[in-house]
């Protein structure tokens, strides 16, 4: 699978590596990579050791090959940031447009939001995890910070929405309701491991259960 | 105010540091630090690049002052992350304290350690987004989640006896409930800013509201 066919539109199309001529000393089984392998492994390093903390030595140490057949595919560290975030913002944008298609009340369009945030988060989690710990330091995170505002925008749409409808309740203050429910859904990213027992939409069950629905039991639930 | 008397028990007596005898050219007006104000610009600077990212180099510059005027106050980089962590990890360990002292049902504990949390983590917001981006890459950050840890245990054991006690809704995993509540409270520290109108008691209260009752309006409620 690649970044460029089925994961990111926005990403250049897959070139292969192919080592330069001479085999490097003591590793002739070391495999070139694609754009989209290399953009794993970048990310890898970028989560373990934030982007700032990360040099281009960094990366080419990881992946065992010269800075210089790095810039064959990127750039440079930028581009990369750019190319990841842009895989888990494509997730996003799209379960956006689908919750705008809706014809739906806006709380459902929320659970659909919340339900659709979740699976992007399992399905790319090191890039949704990347994204989310973007400083703003460069204009690469700048850009990506500045799209995922859209996304918190219509978030905090749909929650006034659902407020006037009377389906959300109006208790707490709405601005405050929606940082919230998607804090909830990004704190994923602090445990949730795709092996772990909490696979598939079990998870999307267990956060718009705890969100919608709170953990109390009520007296309703007592009585089922 | 100081780290080492009021807030983190743990932190040695802030030494004032004179400069040494000759005044920076240039910079008279200059003031020195103790090692409380050391340590807050010491946590800015690594919320903004990363514990991993800063140097010493990056600390001196941004404090105005050379590497060995900082070793005057701590043996380096990792004693930072220490004092820094611990004034976080102080501020729950009291209200876990507080809260297994508590003579109350288990969900009544644990929206104590709820409350308590987000109190902390307001007053000590800075230290706490520190220990939530803490990585495991060294032994004091290692340290720091053994001990973040042992809160995380309290709270998973107060909601496996609250859901016993039929106070928590039983159809969700009592690990993945205890994960996500307090996914919820630390996904505070993305948006919060002291200055900010959810100021105080009204967080918790938020919080507390949208995690044990959900958002949703049910029946009894829109019927008020």
């Amino acid at each position: 699978m690649t970044a460029g066919t089925t994961r990111a539109p926005n990403a250049a199309p897959p070139r292969r590596l192919e080592r330069p001529g001479r085999p490097g000393p003591g590793r002739p089984g070391r495999p070139g990579y694609d754009l989209d392998s290399l953009l794993a492994v970048a990310v890898e390093v970028f989560n373990e050791r934030g982007y700032d903390g990360t040099s281009m030595e960094d990366l080419a140490r990881r992946l065992g090959i010269t800075k210089s057949a790095i810039y064959h595919h990127v750039s440079g560290k930028e581009e990369l940031l750019r190319l990841a975030t842009s895989r888990a913002l494509d997730g996003w944008s799209a379960v956006a447009d689908r919750a705008r298609a809706l014809d739906a009340p806006a709380i459902e369009r929320l659970e659909y939001l919340v339900r659709g945030s979740v699976a992007v988060l399992q399905a790319e989690l090191p890039y949704v995890t990347l994204l989310l710990r973007v400083r703003g330091n460069t204009e690469a995170e700048r850009a990506a910070l500045n799209r995922r505002r859209e996304f918190d925008r219509l978030v905090a749409d749909l929650v006034i929405q659902a407020e006037r409808d009377g389906d959300i309740r109006a208790d707490v203050d709405p601005a405050i309701t929606a940082r919230l429910l998607f804090g909830l859904v990004n704190s994923l990213v602090e445990w949730y491991r795709p092996a772990g027992r909490s696979a598939g939409p079990a998870l999307a069950d267990a956060v718009c259960t705890i969100a919608f629905d709170g953990l109390r039991v009520t007296g309703n639930q007592a009585a089922r």
